[in-house]
């Protein structure tokens, strides 16, 4: 017997991703095909280039889509850049930089991990004597550390690896659109990010920057890269006038993140930042009144506005919580990796899912699930907290009130 | 300003790839999305190793899709298989041959191509000499060539390879789903698939299935596979029970599989096999009929049902006449690689695209187009040739005239 219709249950997904992905993503997704050389798909392309630019805020060199999720795009921007033997220095406080130090092994690189604790920023003196030990090709770091909730800053980061000649890659996978990613501003080389986080477009397409630094280093390798899929010369021949033939075009994907690029430059950068804020802000004041402890001990700053790491009250049953608030509720929080497993959810509103009716859904099913596992509060306090604050936001000053309203978003 | 609707013009997409979108394909893959590690998205995608398995003729150890195109699919099973120093074997006769030799060399082989010409089969004597030549891991090869239109046998050289200690990776990114692919009937070690073509689902993953043969030697590798991304291990792990996180499962294209997979077992495989052969034969009936040469000397049986190259008449510009199609009837035909390039067209009938209207729009706009460049063939010639050939199929074997009917495609 053949698998019946695809119906799957509604949910609401407040997980580290995916995120819900816009309904004006989902509905470019299902637009019929074009062939991918035809003049009008063509043109399709040209924009994504243009929007990705806009949403990296970079002139760069080169802009497009590696045809995988967040991943590919991490490694096809080590393999393009690392011949055997180069140097890489690692950032590492999290998950996601032990991925990076992984790839950048696989590559054939000599990899120097600069190390922190998870749920600490990058140890900038400590990345600098790292320097200094020996020639570095580059230094890959996590901007948004999903793993943690860490807000990782570059420009002090890119300084110090410039000043010593090597190229700076940054895992943007979870900030792209949803909080300032300056690619120029801060001089990263290679910016890397991924679909379905704060894009809010399903996963599968890793939007890359980088400017013609990187690019002549790619231009210039002495051996041939590793892949062929993730060579990112000849991904950049794709995607350039010279349109040269590589793989076939994932069209639909191509179409989603088109459209939730569009919708980030409708919305604007600023006011998507500050949607994002709002709506994380206010999720942390109810998490709080519910007697919930946030992970971690940066200064707003330094913390991912739209991911959210929450210790697990002593007793609780973390898995038991999460099933019963997608059975319950259909609500997905995250759970955690390594170190951290068991310890914290992670609880993420980003792109589609930074709205006030899911961060309220949100807050009010886990006041019922943690009340029922024996974890107190009183009754309605995470969501009157939430309240109180989105209440405060609108009487706050009137660019970013005005930039929600304008929006539709902000106030729904 | 930001690029406006994402409004497509209407295309009968008759290229090489992709096919047109199933629309039942296109719906799926705008339902909301699951988490990845949601039980009934796990649900799902143990269904789509189900339906991999089933279109692939096999009860395959390993069955799923590689995150990515085709292109990835071959790249997962040749870095995964192949460790520094190996000895592959690359059958070589057409585009997608090279493909694969340059794919086996950058993953560090010693790569023996075992080539003909362009539009001919494997020699299998030179393939013996060569596997006599030295021990070798494996033998790559293009079970459909999609740059010439040639089917190549499997079972042959699978059994060569065998008997020299040798597993066989084939290439059926443009058969699945369009002709048969016994993958157990041929013991086939490794296959791959593409999306795009006979399955009608847009272009991004590539289904793969491999034996225990095939599993064990990816276990028992000495060295780390190149990628990590592309590792069919760790691939693997996340579509076992085991579900290890590796990247972010592509939701919507999962969705969009699972729903082509679904056609494909509903339609029946012979069925479906014998829809790409009636209107595959009823375009060939009609290009003969407007005096066009199909190229090739090989017999149906080594050709390609449903991709069917045509020699350009003399004094024809074959760029020109693609545009008008474009232009005139959103028709596209694909144009071809390397030698053959402005020599033949490619006529694609794949899939969703593999239906009556489509074949018959084609050949009408292909008359008058051509008679506008100069090319004079009897008016109505194409379309009554195919008409003709429908007619004698109606009137053929009960059996497949009522499968035909069954599915609802056959006659439309």
């Amino acid at each position: 017997m053949s698998p019946g219709d695809l119906l799957p249950g509604p949910r609401v997904l407040l997980g580290p991703g995916p995120s819900m992905a816009d309904p004006r993503v989902l509905r470019a997704m299902s637009t019929p095909l074009l062939g991918q050389f035809d003049p009008e798909f063509t043109a399709i392309m040209n924009e994504v280039v243009e929007l990705t630019r806009f949403a990296f805020q970079t002139g760069a060199a080169r802009a497009f889509p590696v045809p995988g999720t967040g991943r590919a795009g991490l490694e096809a921007a080590l393999t393009s850049l690392i011949e055997p033997g180069d140097r890489a220095i690692v950032a590492e406080c999290g998950r996601f930089g032990l991925l990076l130090i992984e790839i950048a092994e696989r590559c054939g690189a000599e990899v120097s991990a600069v190390r922190s604790d998870w749920g600490r920023l990058v140890d900038e003196d400590a990345l600098e004597t790292a320097l200094k030990a020996a020639k570095t090709k580059l230094v890959a770091v996590v901007h948004g550390e999903t793993s943690t909730g860490v807000l990782q800053p570059l420009a002090g980061i890119t300084r110090l690896a410039h000043d010593h000649g090597a190229l700076v890659v940054a895992d943007c996978v979870v900030t792209l659109g949803g909080c300032d990613v300056g690619v120029d501003r801060w001089d990263v080389d290679v910016a890397i990010a991924g679909t379905q986080k704060c894009l809010s477009c399903p996963s599968g397409l890793a939007p890359i920057a980088y400017n013609a630094r990187a690019d002549a280093v790619i231009r210039g390798r002495r051996t041939k890269v590793a892949s062929n899929y993730l060579d990112l010369g000849q991904l950049a021949d794709y995607w350039s006038p010279a349109r040269f033939n590589h793989h076939t075009a994932p069209t639909a994907m191509v179409y989603g993140l088109r459209e939730a690029l569009r919708a980030v430059r409708e919305e604007g950068l600023e006011a998507r930042f500050a949607r994002h804020r709002l709506h994380g802000d206010a999720l942390r004041a109810g998490l709080e009144a519910l007697g919930l402890a946030l992970f971690g001990k940066q200064s707003s700053e330094h913390r991912l506005p739209f991911l959210t790491p929450v210790v697990v009250p002593d007793g609780i049953d973390e898995l038991r919580v999460r099933r019963r608030l997608i059975e319950d509720f259909g609500v997905e929080i995250g759970a955690a990796f390594g170190p951290l497993q068991g310890k914290i959810w992670r609880i993420g509103t980003m792109g589609y899912s930074a709205r006030r009716q899911f961060v309220l859904q949100c807050l009010a099913a886990l006041e019922n699930v943690l009340r029922r596992e024996g974890h107190r509060a009183p009754a309605g306090a995470g969501v009157d907290a939430a309240h109180a604050h989105y209440t405060a936001a609108d009487a706050g000053p009137r660019d970013i009130a005005d930039n929600l309203g304008a929006t539709g978003i902000g106030r729904l």
